[in-house]
């Protein structure tokens, strides 16, 4: 699959819990992370979502948000993966963060220039990258 | 109605499907596509969104996944929609790309400059417009 | 807490809508508006989000769309923020357009050049900045 969403995370689902119109999908990383995934009850269907299936999740990078502190704040966003910043690419308004998982996983962030100025994100930082369910898409085998 | 999503579709409702707390609506644009739309049940409720109401489906450019290849995958985003790619305008770390749909609408997608390079976007490209149910925001005549 | 959000409100929760797998939560800001955060119904839980509870909404730039003119429609996203652009700060690709509501609070968001154009974006100019529910991240205390 060539597809332009900076995030492209291979696992495999653990759970499927099905609500009225949407559904909530756990899925299992390699790298030991557990990421969740809210699409519609539709999909679930008709993309045969279950436990046990092998799919990639899509996340591009603007819809992540990176914490540096949690200063005493727990966050409702369901992905909350720790990492390493491994580079920081700046542009004219927004920059793109690299951030490498713990279980060796990679994120893309884009955040606002003023973001990284405010967050001091520089290489080796130690950073959560987040992101709601809502922001995962999920890919899986025809 | 004068708003920065640059993508605005013009359409019908074709279908109400209403949840707990959230609601699925379907939009037929004039072209022969069809949208989906995850609002909540309130907004649905206080705009009388119903079928066949005319309504204009808003998305923002940095919600559109550009998939040049499916590679065997089905994706869960509701929202497919092939095309044409029209022109690429690079920025310093992002890039907008447009694209035309059979039926004549146009889409924008922001996505990174890495993701051109790696998809190789070029103009006459076909690719499929990917976007989720939750990415849509509808406008209803007042 | 240190977050890459530009956008993070400070507020109350003022109600609580539980569904199957997703909720609704409403925040009253200190300015007087009221913000509506879709969430999984399981963040409610672990977070113990009930009314009264103090809490900060955090919303990336890029999430949020900026109506100069409703001309006649209304719109399904559930927040709709009256404000003023302070700041224009023009990019490559996309702008920053900085907004101060009635109440105090800031917004930023990022839009396209094409939209600062189209829109005629500048200081001063009476705008409604609007996000989706679900664009919506709750941050409450540990």
């Amino acid at each position: 699959m060539q597809a332009s969403a900076r995030n492209q995370f291979s696992g495999t689902v653990s759970e499927v819990i099905i609500g009225a119109v949407n559904a909530e999908v756990h899925v299992g990383l390699k790298g030991g992370e557990t990421l969740v995934a809210s699409v519609t009850k539709e999909s679930v269907e008709k993309l045969g979502i279950k436990a046990g299936l092998e799919v990639v999740a899509l996340v591009k990078a603007p819809q992540v948000i990176i914490i540096t502190d949690f200063g005493g704040y727990k966050i409702s966003a369901r992905n909350q993966l720790p990492g390493t910043v491994t580079e920081v690419k700046p542009g004219a308004v927004n920059s793109e963060i690299d951030i490498e998982l713990a279980g060796g996983d990679k994120v893309a962030a884009t955040v606002t220039n003023d973001s990284v100025e405010t967050l001091g994100l520089r290489k080796g930082q130690a950073v959560t990258a987040t992101f709601k369910a809502g922001a995962v898409i999920l890919a899986v085998p025809a």
